[in-house]
């Protein structure tokens, strides 16, 4: 039973991504090693400025400045997660919007404690995960690696609990994505299937995420919003890829020069009454 | 003296190629920072699935759920000397295959004393460098940075010796690879000259012998399938190049297109009789 | 009131990049690992070798066997700014030049505190910044990210004191670009505006003058030439480029293309008297 969400329409992607380019948001990425090159031009692309620190000594006084911040637990270590935790306790007493994107939360016992003592220090904005992370993150170990094994449906009932518990939006990234809140969900039917086949294109969503709260109070719209123009970038990108390299390639050009009239016509995104 | 190998046929690095995509081999890579977006990209590429992590705290959980593990010393740290160590042991109880790349060891004593105490902690399954790295863990300091100094010729009496000190091949990567066993060698002559103009190359052929040792218990076909496949995606990716950029790009995208008819007609593997 | 360089002229770019060419100079950075990478690209494409190591336990070992060092603060850490200290003392004591590369200066007390230190311990031979962080250099907190909120213009004069103070040239990069000297100024009028929405431009512009004042003792000289480079190199990649990921492969092309007819065209150098 599905309907057009009432608030939430196919013209507001390109408003959103318009507030991004107009009012530049300082993004404090604190994320992973593998993808933070993608993560930091992804973040470029759309208009945002990308911070990356994690130094103890250091990373309060960056994120006092910055209008959003990023906590990616990719290649986590004792340093980052007290870098994060500092972080993080900034944004709680700022009232700056913390995007939590779980790396392996599925694979490793040790980044599960960390997330959930992050998310007690200070509540999140959003999460946004896979769907074996979304899983993962409401109990059990799911293990391998970093990607999913489970579909992005199999996990909506998770996302609903963690979406209660931690009282924000949780995103489920994969074929169509889903920003599941306590008493509604988002679908957006963008992207590629290529999105799999390239590292780090799951962080800079996280990262897309977290310029979009900076600029958008109602969370849920800034997420859905960023999934859409990630999606839509990717459709355009894959147009013109010969394979994952180019297509990462395009995506970044795909998101630079995306204009609302390419965005309104092929944004799909759909609320699910009851959730 | 060449000869065709007995056991290695042109057609095996493509068979190869489609357990690694059949079987999607965990692939854990504690590497260097320098490279770790090209590596993962290019294990996506062939079909596997990459996980960095390299947290003392965990890496025995990811290592444990991995069907390969890659150890690089590329930007090696005593944490990550520790990471290394952990991840090797638990390699060692449950038969899961070590590709080590020795990477700029040649100009760092540090580095050399890490690498052996790790061999020796865990034997490796294959170990792969460029001709100075391998000329290097035979005992010599060679100087200079993380390129070779050296042709891969110049390497072969060095690698012959650690095949029968470390009981497992050594390939060197060059102009021409190759794969040097105790009692017999394999020369690929396939590849580009961009490939020594874009950085992590080398590194990502050390992850694809990974993933391809992961699916393919003889280790030194295994070795040599990958640096077929890696060798004949360079040629294909050259011809599209416009310079290293360009290249490095095409190569993620050759690498997924690869088929075994593009395979089997360009491989160019041999078997020097007497090593 | 502007004239032609009496020293420096448009041909000097193209002979230093020769030089760099045919020298290889062995390049030790010690840098930012967002853009680590691209950095290591571009440095092989214009011909030098990149070698990163951070670890103090080789730091030492590594520096004394290179031409360069680029210390650049991006992702600074107490261990990295140890090992820079460590590898800093090798080359005053050996006459490597060391480019300083103050990324986020304009962000972090800490990041301050750690340049200021690291160059009374060992003078650099550049200092290249975008126009915030030389003026964060000259004590001035000036928030914000690791991106430009001063035009080059508006930095001129804390560079010239900052030259001063460091004997060095100080190079302020932005639209056009200075090298900045105690008695007089060079501008380099050459770039392109998607320089500004890639990571890492600005980290592998330091990285080259570290290159080139590896070949080239006249230190404003290898300074002027290697933005003179990067900024010819960059208006032939926007030629090609669709966004600022076509961008960024298209740089790495031109870089290793380059050749004298297409520099000595389009180099755009002028000394400003009294600047």
């Amino acid at each position: 039973m599905k309907s057009e969400h009432a608030d939430l329409e196919a013209r507001h992607p390109a408003e959103d991504l318009f507030s991004v380019r107009g009012r530049k948001p300082l993004v404090h990425c604190i994320t992973n090693q593998v993808s933070m090159n993608f993560v930091a031009n992804a973040l470029l692309a759309v208009g945002a400025l990308p911070v990356m620190a994690s130094a103890v000594e250091e990373v309060e006084q960056i994120t006092a400045e910055a209008q959003a911040l990023l906590l990616n637990t990719g290649t986590i270590s004792p340093e980052a997660a007290e870098a994060m935790r500092l972080a993080a306790g900034v944004c709680a007493d700022a009232g700056i919007p913390i995007v939590i994107d779980p790396v392996g939360a599925g694979a490793s016992n040790y980044r599960r404690s960390i997330l959930f003592e992050l998310m007690e220090h200070a509540p999140p904005a959003v999460i946004r995960a896979n769907a074996s992370e979304i899983i993962a993150l409401s109990g059990r170990h799911t293990g391998g690696g970093v990607d999913s094994v489970h579909k992005p449906e199999d996990a909506l009932f998770a996302a609903k609990n963690l979406a209660a518990v931690w009282k924000c939006p949780v995103v489920i990234s994969g074929a169509v994505d889903y920003v599941v809140c306590e008493h509604q969900s988002i679908s957006i039917a963008n992207g590629s299937r290529l999105m799999s086949i390239v590292t780090g294109i799951g962080c800079a969503a996280g990262a897309l995420i977290a310029a979009f709260a900076a600029v958008c109070p109602d969370r849920a719209r800034a997420a859905a919003s960023s999934m859409a123009v990630i999606g839509v970038a990717g459709e355009l990108a894959a147009e013109k890829a010969e394979g994952p390299g180019s297509f990462q390639v395009s995506l970044l050009d795909a998101l630079y020069m995306l204009d609302a009239g390419a965005l309104d016509g092929s944004v799909r995104l759909q609320t699910l009454s009851g959730g």
